[in-house]
């Protein structure tokens, strides 16, 4: 006869549940295009620019395929400063985000919010996101 | 009597499976606190560089509760500008990670590969990853 402890080990076990805190992991996310781009933002338009960097962000990851990681940032000590961290499949999967009506919309929303603008195209060395 | 497809319907929906690609979900990462660094490695010694930071970065993800997030990548056209992109649940555990065996060798390993550094704190506006 089974003890409850031994009866949960198993049933932990057998769902492949994660027994011990140490167990964690690290998922390599699957990308070879990361763009970093640096904006300034107008002070007076901050929120709304914030409001609408994160619709496009989470639209992209949510229904792109191609779209694995969307991230918008702004300097703790220089707020109107704004990085975004964009990781694509590939160069093709940025080629595609830039045709989609979310996109769109952020562009001609923002138009007027952005007072510089700085691309660059990245390689990545490693990504890596905490598994579930 | 259930065909096969509706007890195929019935079996994904109870497991939770998704049945249509437009189902792709994104996951909001769970940090307050986003270090951006921005390095100038010494051309000759690139490759250790990035042997170095890969392993940092892969062990934090993967041992530090509190690291949820982090990438290395170089500049395309320069690929001697590598930037590092870091999401900690909050600032006490950017602190932490600064104190664990795979930081304090990463940092002695590098020293003299790195020709400048500059730190940037941020705050987030939105950080998105694809789910499973």
């Amino acid at each position: 006869m089974f003890s409850r402890t031994a009866a949960a080990l198993i049933l932990a076990a057998s769902l492949s549940l994660p027994l011990f805190s140490e167990r964690a992991s690290a998922d390599a996310i699957p990308g070879q295009f990361v763009l970093v781009v640096e904006l300034e933002i107008d002070p007076a338009q901050l929120e709304p620019f914030k409001a609408a960097i994160k619709e496009n962000g989470e639209t992209a990851v949510r229904v792109e395929p191609g779209c694995r990681s969307f991230s918008a940032v702004f300097e703790k000590d220089n707020p109107t400063r704004v990085r975004l961290f964009e990781i694509y499949e590939n160069a093709d999967a940025f080629k595609a985000h830039l045709e989609t009506p979310h996109f769109k919309k952020y562009a001609e929303t923002t138009k007027d919010m952005v007072k510089s603008r700085k691309r660059i195209d990245n390689v990545p060395i490693t990504l890596n996101v905490k598994g579930k």
